[in-house]
Order: structure tokens, then C-alpha cells, then sequence
């Protein structure tokens, strides 16, 4: 991108991509402690891990790349707003503005207490008892308080930390939105609790020996929806992930023994999206804070609406069920339609990753209400069981049997991942526009689907959302791929269509 | 290693330790590298790999570390020896002045000089004609000439590279090892010459199919002579490696289609070798320069005495026939007598790789040799394939039919590696002083192997050469174990031995 442009601009791609290559390492050290490694690597790995975050944070946070960023300000005011460049220079002024806030003190504070509270997390969930964890975690709270205190905020602290996983979007827009969602979604999950329970996918299983089919059968879902094993590839792990360490090298997981349809099929497809979203940004972006989504919502967009949108869908079922059955017995006798009722069972549960469609959202809300509540020093963090046990029971109607079901299910609070929850909830909403918008603009998409053709939607997706990396902020890259901004509706509209239908309400 | 030691120790320390995060992190991409990145990845992680090079680089020579060693100097006066702190320090002090000794400018043209010879190298291998790397490679010698000037050298310019490998091992020192080996390995090769060529390992092959099982017997090898597996794991790759993340996570790699005895067995055992080593260094010694082995030709002493010494006896033979036997159907019918001739068949061959005990430092001291007339001025780079062709005779008795059989076999001198070589050689000659010299501290060690236990051997091995890690050169190092300098006679006893009786000479 620094052809013909301030000698200044390309000194600061070249510091940006040193930044970025460090930060990459950490992605492939990263990835192979959770593949690969043995356990004794753990102690080691952990502080490489460490340094490298620490010399890439240190080299960003250097003065020169705030001189170089005034000196191209004159420069940056005459280009075009939607450009690469333009975008580049504010997403990276955005970012080390950021950085700069936090005192480096603060910073090896907050280090040492996530490492606290993380063991301390490993070891109340063996006791299923949240007291054991309370101390650090009460800690930890108030470094992130310290944190937001630190990066400054318009509104409210949680503003300072949503500011990051999501930039622009601010607690208030979030406080209407999921009011919105709690308002359609709660009854809904009511009336669908009060039908027959069904069973879901998770009870659909291949047989012991048939690992190597199942990897196979993974490996050709993915391509067959898009993914470029030459620029990326498959693993095990015990949690699915997709991380990136170049535009070229596209990383994604699923279970190490997912012999379930739900470990393998809903696995691939969600973090099939979030690889497909990686592969599409641009090489022109390599080694600068555009080469990524644009915000955690945003990504889940992606995952969800490959996972949901299509792969919950009827058209999906009648392409892939003569493939799934091949491996899954149970589905041998079953239609196409009763395989779409078998993979929609919904229905209210205790824990966040083995929620559906219709009451996902209700598990974001009360951990969103109880961070913003210890946060703000209305709920102290020995309380948090209590809470959670309330709102439980208020938007789903359960009761957690102890802590591990519930306030300890969670890994994020435990690694200091506060205000990173609602970007699930974003990613569902956002995932329903683009969704809506693509279908509108190629209304032969469905059908394709049904024939296992997913090319129109993927180029569609290319194009409106990959292929601007991080260079918008998720409103505004909602708006510019459907014209409208962030918006529940079109979500809750599937929702209330789809499983009205579904549970005849 | 810090408790009650100067200030300055600790800090010097913490900096030897960001330098070691930075070059295990190194480690991690170029294993993924080599065992698992997908080709769109190639480019990216060049970039990165570079980048972690200087970063560590630019770190170590920082002036801190310097005034830090100076600030230790009276303290390390009053220590002992052998100490490791002793050994940290002087092995730091000489790792800094190397380091500083080279202007960064010539580190980077030798980077680049690199590259562009490594292009060259494949080119000229795709057209099998040294012409086309000639030029490049030419670039590079010069470049490696320069380098030699700013390091120094006591007598000639090979010892300035030398030291690196080989730390206290001369140019001069080599010459009379190389010129005693040459004087009893060139005849004992014409004499193996004139008998009838006899089949080796490489053509017993398992059946297609049989990988899983190949790839369990591979595993359960490396269990049998002591890998532990909690600390390190086992992949496949192109061209077998051994590497090292920490003290508890070292990888190692055999071929991905190895489904010969020689690829199978042997290389686990050479780079089982490396592994038992790496796996033995001491915990306290973990991110320091200590943490490795004594030199590249110690290092290889380890894999040539597991690879030759235990595994092309007879005393294995009698234990391992058996198991192999499951495995590779033309030794159905073979008693351990036959298969150890198998396994020890002898003869001139073009090609390093695949050349067996007694060939071997042949093909070393040509390339030592022609090293050292290109450092000198004595030789130009386009006449290298000549001066290959005629030592190929004088020494094997062969002539490369074109340059892939000659000069561009290997991939050292495209990537730089002067002065590599020897380290191959002084692994085979010191892996029969530390073979004698277990044998003589436990005599029972022999039959232990025809049993299959392989404890006592490893132990003697983690006493007197692992738990030192590179604590001292490896002349020191040979004296500690053996009682006796690096000396060319004991190796060259077992190959007169061995091959006098093998081949009825």
C-alpha cells in the first residue's frame, strides 16, 4: 500500500508490521500449546508467550509511531474516507491512543492477576464452589475498574472496555438492544418450554472406529463451503478455535474425539466462518491492524451465519443429510425434514455453549448485566453466584445445581476477557441483516444451498464484509453491506418465523 | 539459579531470558514450518521468522548486557570453574563479544545474500547445473570472508566460523583429525570396494497401508530407549529434525512416507538421539545460553552413538528383530546375525545422506576441504563442481554423473552454513570416546541392549553429558567424560574392527 505515498507512511508500515509479526508468533505458539504441545512445555510456553506480548506491546506504545501518525495527518485529511489508507492511519491512531493510556505498571498488575485468578478459576471448578474463586476474581475487578479509570469512557466504564472488542458500539445502543431481545425472546423460550422436549444433534453419534471417516467427512464439508486448504488447515483441539498467522495461513479446530453431529458438522461450519472470514481479507492488508475482522461481532457474524443461518437451515439438510448419513446411523431412516427438526431442537439449558438459536441471547444478557453491575460497584464479586441464579431463573426459567453449572462455566472473566460477551449476541443480530441482504440481492440462494453450491453466498459475503478487513467499525460496515444500521429486528423476525413454525406457536 | 547472587546476575539473567523466549518462539514457527504450514503461509512466516531473529538479535547486543558482564567480572573470578554460573557467564561473554563483533549492516546483506543464494540453489538443482548457483553462491562466500574479518581469527579465516560451531576446536586441530581419518578411511573403502555390494537397509520396506503401524513402532522405539513423551512429541517432516521449545517440550521428526528400515529405525534412533539429549539438560538451566548442548558436534556425538553404536549392533539386533519383523516382510526369514549384516552393509556412494559409517567423513572432509580454499581466495566459487569431482575420486573412488549428485546436494552452503560440516565428523569420532567409556564404567551395558533395556547407558549419558548442557567446549567436555582430549583413534579402532570382520578384510 506505500507506493507513491509520505516517506512517513511507509516507516510506519514498517514498524506496524514488525508489531504484527510478533503478535503472529504469539498466534502460532498460541495454536500449538493448545494442538500440539506436551504437558511440559507448559510453563515455558507460557512465559514466551508473555514476552512476546510484551515486546510487541512496548514496540507499539514506542513515540515514533505517534510522531509518525501526526506528521501524516495533513496527508490523511485529503484522502478518501473508505480508503485503505485513511483507514489505517485512524484504525491505528484508534488503537495506539488506546494503548498509551495503560501505564506499563498497570499492565504487569493486570498480567499477574489474571494468572491468579485463572488457577484460582481451575481450582474452584474442581470444587464446583465460586467462594474459591471470588478472592482473585475480586481482584482482578478492581484492576479492571483501575483499567477503565485508565482508558477513560463517555458514559459508563463498561464503555471503556466495549470500546475495544467492539469500537463504536456503546453500553447504552447494547442496554436498548438486548432490551429488545429480552423482550421477544424470553416469552418465546416460555412457550417453547412448555412443548414436548425433543432431541437435539449432540445425540446424534457416529460409531467408535469411524474417526477417520469423520475427519474426512470435516475436511470435505469445509471445502465444499469454500475454505483454501493450500492457504490453511484443520486441527484438533480440546476447545474449537480459528486463528490467523498470515492472510495466507488460516488455522481452524474442531474436538479431538467429536464424533458427535453437533461436535462435527455445527463445529466445522461456525469456525468454518470465522476461517472463511480470515482467508477473504486482502494481501494488501498483511502486516498492518487492517489484516482482521472488524470487530468480535462482526466475526461472529460470520461463524453464526454459516453454523445457523445456513447449517440450521432446510435447504442445508436436503444437500447434506445423504453425506451425514453415511456416518451417523441414526439419521439413516430419517427425512430431510425431520433432520431439519432434529438439528432446530431448542429449548431453555444451563450452559451458554450448548444453547440454541432462541435462547443463546438470554445467556449474554445476564453475564453483560452482572459484569456491568461489578463494574460499576452494585454487585460485589462474592455475590456474582446470586445474581446469576436470579436472572437465571427470570430469563430461562432454571436453576443452576452449583457453581459449575453455573458462574464457572465461563473461561472469559477467569483471563480477564471482560466486555467480550456481547460481541455473541452482535454476531447473531448482525449475522440475520447479512443474511437478509444477501438473499435480497441473489435470491437464488437457497436454492443453491440445497444443491451444496455455496459460491454465490460466499462471494457475496467477500465482498460486502471480508474483503474491508478491519477498516470499518461494525455499524458501519452493517450499513454499508445491507444500508441499514445494527438492528435486532430482522433476527427476531427469523427467530419468531422460524421456530413458530418449528414448535407450532 | 539467582538465589544469593549479585543484583546484576539477576538482571542479567532476565535479559538472557527475553533473548531465549524470543528464539524458542523462533523455534515454534520454524518447526510448524517444516511439519505443518500450508503453502500460502511460506511468505508471511519468512517475514516473521526474520523478524524474530533481529528482534533477539538487536536485544543481545544492547550495551546492558555488556556492562552487566563487566559488573560480574570480580564476582566470577571467585568462582568455581565448572559452576553453572561460571559457565553462564563466560558462555555469555563470548556469545556478546561474537555478537557485537558484526556490524548490523552485514548482517543484513548476509540475510539477503542468503535468500538470494537459497533461490538460486533450488533453481540449480531443478536444472541439475552448479552454473546458476554459482554467481549467488559466489555473493555469499564473499560476504562470509567479510564476515570472517570482523569477527577474527587466530590463523585462518575457517577459524572464525569454526568457533561458532565449535567452540575451541582450530582449523589446525581439524586438519590432523581429518588428515588421520583420511589415512586410514581411504583404504579401508577401496578394500570394502572390491568385495560383492551387498543389499542395505533402505530397501526393506513395509507394505502400503501399514503407516499407522509404522508410525506405533516409531512411537514405541523412542519410549523404548528413554524419550519421554510428557516432555516432547514426535511429527513427520520432509528432512527429519530435532528441536527444542524449553527444556520440557523437544520435537523431533521422521519422514512423512517412511516406510523403510532405514527411515524408520535409524532415523529415529539419530534423531532420538538429539532428543535424549535435549530432554536431559538441566531445568535450572531453562532460557540461558546453557540450554543446549555443547556444540554441534557434541550434539551429534548423542544422535551417531544411538543411530550406530547401539543400533547397528549386534546386541540390538538380537532384541529388535523380532519386533521389526512385524513390520517389514523380507526379515521374516532373517536371523540377527544376518539382519546386523544387513544393516552394516558398506560401499562408496555419491551422497552424504545416504552413506554409511565408513564413508561418511569422507564426504565431510571434501566439503571441509573445498570450505576452506573458497574462504581463502584459493579456490573461485565456479570451480567448486571440479574440485567436488576430483576429491569424489581420490576419496570414493566415484564421479557424480551431474551436479545434483555433486556439489548441490546440500542445502548448508546456500543458506550459509560455513563451517557446519566438520561438526558431523567430530560427532562420529566422539561418539565412540563416550561409547568405550560408558562400556568401561558398566560392562554390562552391551547385554542390557540385547534385552532391550537401555537405562544404564541413558544414565551414563545424562551424567556425563546432558546434565552439562553447554557448560563447556566440547573438548572440555569430552575430557570430563572420557578422561582423554578429542581424539580420532577409538573410532577408528571400531570401524577396523567392525568392518575388517564384516567385510573378511
Amino acid at each position: 500500500m506505500s507506493q507513491g505515498h509520505p516517506e512517513a507512511y511507509g516507516k510506519l508500515l514498517e514498524i506496524l508490521r514488525e508489531v504484527d509479526d510478533l503478535q503472529r508468533a504469539a498466534a502460532v505458539l498460541s495454536w500449538d500449546q493448545q494442538c500440539y504441545m506436551p504437558p511440559g512445555g507448559a510453563s515455558a510456553r507460557g512465559e514466551q508467550l508473555a514476552t512476546l506480548e510484551r515486546v510487541a506491546h512496548e514496540r507499539f506504545t514506542r513515540p515514533d509511531i505517534g510522531e509518525l501518525l501526526d506528521r501524516l495527518d495533513g496527508w490523511a485529511k485529503g484522502l478518501e474516507q473508505g480508503s485503505a489508507e485513511a483507514s489505517l492511519i485512524r484504525v491505528t491512531r484508534r488503537e495506539y491512543d488506546r494503548a498509551r493510556r495503560v501505564p506499563q505498571d498497570l499492565v504487569h498488575r493486570l498480567s499477574r492477576a489474571r494468572t491468579r485468578a485463572f488457577d484460582a478459576w481451575l481450582q474452584a471448578r474442581e470444587e464446583r464452589r465460586f467462594a474459591t474463586f471470588a478472592g482473585p476474581f475480586a481482584d482482578l475487578v478492581a484492576l479492571e475498574v483501575e483499567l477503565t479509570e485508565a482508558l477513560g469512557y463517555a458514559e459508563t466504564r463498561y464503555d471503556a472496555l466495549l470500546d475495544q472488542s467492539e469500537p463504536g458500539v456503546t453500553t447504552r445502543a447494547l442496554e436498548r438492544l438486548f432490551g429488545r431481545l429480552r423482550e421477544v425472546q424470553v416469552p418465546l423460550v416460555q412457550a417453547i418450554a412448555e412443548k414436548p422436549r425433543r432431541p437435539g444433534p449432540e445425540g446424534v453419534v457416529a460409531p467408535a472406529g469411524s474417526e477417520g471417516a469423520i475427519w474426512e467427512m470435516c475436511q470435505s464439508l469445509l471445502r465444499d463451503i469454500g475454505f483454501d486448504f493450500r492457504r490453511g488447515r484443520l486441527d484438533r483441539s480440546v476447545h474449537p478455535f480459528t486463528t490467523m498467522f498470515s492472510v495466507g495461513d488460516v488455522r481452524l479446530t474442531v474436538r479431538p474425539n467429536g464424533l458427535n453431529l453437533h461436535n462435527t458438522v455445527f463445529t466445522v461450519l461456525h469456525e468454518g466462518g470465522h476461517a472463511l472470514y480470515n482467508q477473504g481479507i486482502p494481501a494488501e492488508f498483511e502486516g498492518t491492524p487492517l489484516a482482521g475482522g472488524a470487530s468480535g461481532g462482526v466475526h461472529e457474524s460470520q461463524s453464526r451465519l454459516w453454523e445457523n443461518l445456513v447449517g440450521r437451515s432446510r435447504e442445508f439438510w436436503e444437500y447434506y443429510l445423504p453425506r451425514a448419513r453415511q456416518h451417523f446411523p441414526a439419521l439413516a431412516e430419517l427425512r430431510p425434514e425431520e433432520a431439519y427438526r432434529l438439528v432446530n431442537a431448542a429449548g431453555p439449558s444451563l450452559i451458554r455453549t450448548d444453547a440454541d438459536e432462541v435462547t443463546y441471547n438470554l445467556h449474554i444478557i445476564l453475564r453483560f448485566e452482572i459484569e456491568r453491575a461489578l463494574l460499576d460497584g452494585d454487585l460485589p464479586a462474592a455475590e456474582v453466584p446470586g445474581a446469576w441464579a436470579e436472572k437465571m431463573r427470570a430469563y430461562l426459567g432454571l436453576t443452576p445445581a452449583d457453581d459449575l453449572e453455573g458462574a464457572l462455566q465461563d473461561i472469559h472473566w477467569a483471563w480477564g476477557g471482560f466486555a467480550t460477551f456481547p460481541s455473541y449476541t452482535l454476531g447473531n443480530v448482525i449475522s440475520a441483516q447479512l443474511w437478509d441482504a444477501a438473499r435480497a440481492a441473489h435470491p437464488e440462494i437457497p436454492d443453491q444451498v440445497r444443491r451444496g453450491d455455496f459460491g454465490t453466498l460466499l462471494g457475496w459475503l467477500r465482498e460486502h464484509v471480508h474483503a474491508h478487513g478491519a477498516k470499518f467499525t461494525p455499524d458501519e460496515l452493517v450499513q454499508r453491506a445491507t444500508g441499514q444500521h445494527l438492528d435486532p429486528e430482522p433476527y427476531l423476525l427469523y427467530l419468531r418465523h422460524k421456530y413458530g413454525e418449528l414448535y407450532e406457536l
